[in-house]
């Protein structure tokens, strides 16, 4: 581009990219020219904070490694996960909620039978949980996987502790042929997000905190169904109106119930959707 | 946020930063929030997609050292680059135009007196070069200083040649009293930006070359002036239509003129803007 070709600088870009071979990638390059140039002329950006910027992505990908996700962190504190999440899982009226994945799930989690301890050691208050596993028209999920997995009392995942070398509070329970599912577990408690990094310098800077309120996660698998990604939150909690990621949804919090013997007991059930038919 | 809350997640996000302390920070990541929400609307963001955007800057982020910077060649090719440097240094009418700084200047450069050859020893076809440093008024500019860069006829900086260890086709240069200059160098010609890494492959996808016209870097110092950053290009050089990085002005195309010896001769004027007064 020259600056006598009477286009701006703007839809030079965006011609630059006329030849993309994927519509769909040439879709989302000209829309994220668009926008990411309407927020440099919006704000007026100088050409320090444009370099504050490429130094703040600098360290976002400095920071992260194989256990460490900064640009996830980044986009769940940006809302920009919850509202994939939300665009992404549209279902019909009175199927669970889904709410974003988080960066703590870990592939090939331990099996369990129903009824099992997956603390496995993790320090907590004790907690059974339990509920059935539906579709939308009320019957049972036979066999359903539920995925599970929580922070410990410290309000940190297994995968935090170094050196742990095996997995806690995280493991996989099969519904039994009512869609039936219960297991043993701790009570989930609020935790801050990792917050020593850039990200956490940008919500220090911002006034903002980087709790999120106590939860436990569940992914729900089963054949004809849409995986459903989702929390339970605890009802009661403290930041469920200020979680750091933006992931609360109202239908997803529940009651802990303290029992007389001081555990804890907490029931829920998910209903799934329906695959689509290919 | 809940969902019970009427408040979009967009809107939930924003509010979050309600307590920003610097104006000026609260004011940017609104309008971040707003443009990056209103792009993953846009174009409907898949979970997929959202996850290859992670993919991309985590890749951004490792490969970025204190000798590549694929954050800064990311902006560049967005045109991010040049907007923000043509929105920072609108000048009045007359003053040479400014383009991008590009990744390539190192600080310290060594000292040259009028008249010697920079190139020291760098590969290309002899070229000398000259010109004046003049104001608004036309009136010389007695001693600006000028910090001079540009590829050898590879295609590459010196900094880009591994264990070479010492400055090339790269110096600094002071005007005499009547602002004027000339120095001895090599004849510019056209480069690949580096395109090993995730912005090449964008680049590629994309059905983009990843190519700059034949320029020379240029940042004119003077006290009593504004830091003049600037390229001269190469009048007919390939890819002036289509300079990856969007750098071009007309203004600063300027005719390389071949000698009777086969040697070059180049001449080019600066006029610089005043500085503000504090």
């Amino acid at each position: 581009m020259r600056n006598t070709d009477p286009r701006p600088i703007t839809e030079a870009v965006i011609a630059s990219f006329a030849d993309t071979p994927d519509p769909r990638l040439k879709q989302i390059m000209t829309s994220l020219v668009q926008h990411l140039h309407a927020f440099a002329s919006d704000v007026q950006l100088t050409q320090q904070e444009w370099f504050q910027g490429i130094d703040f992505l600098t360290r976002c990908g400095h920071i992260t490694d194989d256990k460490r996700q900064e640009f996830i962190l980044l986009s769940d504190v940006l809302g920009l996960s919850m509202l994939t999440v939300a665009r992404n899982n549209a279902k019909p009226q009175g199927c669970t909620e889904a709410t974003v994945f988080g960066p703590f799930h870990v592939e090939g989690a331990p099996h369990y039978a129903l009824g099992d301890d997956i603390a496995n050691g993790a320090k907590g208050r004790p907690c059974v949980v339990r509920g059935t596993v539906r579709n939308l028209d009320g019957e049972p999920v036979p066999g359903a996987v539920l995925d599970v997995w929580q922070s410990d009392d410290e309000g940190l995942y297994d995968v935090q502790h170094e050196h742990l070398g095996h997995a806690q509070a995280r493991g996989i329970i099969t519904a039994d042929e009512q869609g039936r599912f219960h297991f043993r577990t701790i009570v989930a408690v609020p935790y801050a997000i990792p917050h020593d990094g850039p990200v956490g310098q940008m919500l220090k800077a911002t006034g903002r905190h980087p709790w999120r309120p106590a939860h436990l996660h569940f992914m729900v698998k089963a054949p004809g169904y849409e995986t459903l990604i989702t929390h339970v939150f605890r009802k009661g909690s403290d930041y469920l109106d200020s979680d750091a990621v933006f992931g609360v949804r109202q239908s997803l919090v529940c009651d802990w119930v303290e029992q007389a013997d001081g555990s804890f007991a907490m029931a829920f059930d998910f209903v799934l959707n329906p695959a689509l038919r290919a």
